[in-house]
């Protein structure tokens, strides 16, 4: 087998075969050029991805490890209650990185965001010992519409978006086929696919300025900022609970049995750490948002499916969390046991 | 000596310590959210860094890899015409890597984004095994203001914002420190500063519009777009050139005595190579811009210093260099002689 190699073709070939996964109009200059709509915010996060660690040939293809990357991205603009406008690749290779891996990256960033309009507008290559993928995503957000996590109050009731532990449960999948037997096909497939093709809950959004009658304030220019604090579960619903209390000044009270978790988990043999997975897991990109609790009923109904109320925003500064069954000890949760680089 | 690393203090420590940098009230969110001015476009650009690829300690400090990695981005913006809104940095590094050159690195960055009001709006860092740098820088521009490389016409002007070759100069003296011996203290200085501390040329653009007379067509909603193609020499003038002729259908021909080169380079014993410096050095920043030859006397004129007109956009397409004073043999100008990754 005689692949071709980035190093074969060198940087400027490399670059004219990616730009081929850009819009023609936007590529060919210094920089890419966009228009927003009027009124609203520029919303700008970045994400950097390294080779063994965020992603990895035993468990993702190219085409996963590119949509995974763009989705956290995407993530990270829903998570500010923003709409993409696009996103930039800075990608480092190794010179023996086959031109088709690179490519096949960019058809999964690229699959992942033609769902929603977008696109990659720039980036750039060149030469690292260790294949590095950096994503900056912009999006447009109107001022009303801003999701902070500072802005959390007592009282509020806390949704989550959607089941937690499915991305952690299909890497264990993939990197132990052993596990799991008395999983249906379907369930294992689920959750793989879960852990390969996360999907960003941009599609959240509209439904939640619905419930909150942002389409009358948006007309009345002194209408009163919306109040719902949030972010994503990116890093594991732990760490965004206790992100939020603590830019918010405030604590939680968590009700272990009202967190979603995949039915799947509920036949894993042997017994599966769920509750381990749902709190700590990471990447189920799914939101996380705090909001006053006639508004959060609405909004959980809208949502249908695994979204839920999983508990109240507190005075007292903890993240606690209970299980009225009594099965588990009740719990304090902390950044600490989140996943941390170095 | 016990410093210490990143790996001692973890990620989010890290992070906390390099949000010092920031603006506070942007940080802290999933994302950056900024606001453009009504009617402005959006303008994005991206650079990718590696060490030993784009900076090496042997030759320059974390503060001027900083300093450098900003200036690269902010060049870009200039070169679409566009000021800038803030940038992104995402940092891969290895546990060992020492907090304080991590914290050099940003002050760099800083320092030079400080002198266009501007700022590190987000980041992002993770592990890796070699120290990876990428920027997104943002800018706004007015639709009218936009610099295009595929608009220069047949009869263009063609202007370079300053001296090239420096650079590449200075780079040679640290690399080297035992040529160019007859150059004076204050040359030395110059030429590594140039490589050390180069300067965007986002100064270029408030003359360019009063040269073409932007600021009444700003008041006429339908005044003729601005006609100036362009971009900037960060990989060498020689590639600005062709790039610009390529995206625009044209050729050029290039006075070689009109290059303004730095006047340090006469001096330098053995004698410089200083036209491959200044045509395929890179890293000199300036801008390249084609308009019509009155508008480019002007212009040249309001720049001063070094700028200069150094050729004329003509139908054949081929980039022509030549020397009248008939000491060098006329060449043709083509990418493959820049620097390459891979």
């Amino acid at each position: 087998m005689c692949e071709l190699k980035v190093g074969d073709i060198g940087e400027k070939e490399l670059l004219k075969r990616l730009q081929r996964f850009c819009p023609l109009e936007i590529v060919g200059d210094d920089g890419a050029v966009m228009a927003i709509q009027p009124g609203q915010l520029l919303v700008v996060t970045t994400d950097v991805l390294v080779n063994e660690v965020h992603f990895s040939d035993r468990t993702t293809t190219p085409e996963d490890a590119g949509w995974r990357a763009a989705a956290a991205n995407l993530s990270d603009l829903a998570a500010m209650g923003a709409l993409p406008l696009g996103i930039t690749v800075g990608l480092g290779l190794k010179s023996d990185v086959s031109v088709s891996w690179t490519e096949r990256l960019y058809q999964g960033m690229t699959s992942c965001l033609q769902q929603y309009d977008t696109s990659i507008v720039g980036g750039d290559v060149c030469r690292s010992q260790v294949i590095t993928l950096a994503i900056t995503a912009f999006g447009q957000v109107h001022p009303s519409r801003v999701i902070r996590r500072s802005t959390a109050h007592v009282g509020d009731a806390i949704v989550v978006t959607g089941v937690h532990g499915a991305s952690r449960a299909g890497l264990e999948l993939l990197l132990h086929p052993e596990v799991g037997q008395n999983l249906s096909n379907a369930e294992r497939a689920a959750l793989i696919l879960a852990h390969q093709r996360p999907q960003p809950r941009l599609d959240v959004l509209p439904l939640l300025w619905e419930v909150l009658g942002i389409k009358e304030s948006l007309s009345r220019p002194s209408a009163p900022y919306y109040r719902v604090a949030g972010m994503d579960s990116s890093d594991g619903l732990a760490d965004a609970l206790v992100q939020i209390c603590q830019a918010s000044g405030v604590g939680a009270k968590i009700e272990q049995s009202q967190i979603p978790v995949p039915a799947a988990l509920k036949n894993w043999v042997p017994s599966s750490p769920a509750l381990e997975w749902a709190l700590y897991g990471g990447e189920d990109f799914e939101l996380v948002l705090c909001l006053p609790p006639d508004l959060a009923t609405v909004l959980v109904q809208k949502l249908g499916n695994d979204a839920a109320i999983v508990g109240t925003i507190t005075p007292n500064l903890e993240v606690q969390l209970s299980d009225k069954t009594g099965k588990n000890p009740d719990q304090v949760l902390t950044l600490s046991r989140g996943f941390q680089h170095f």
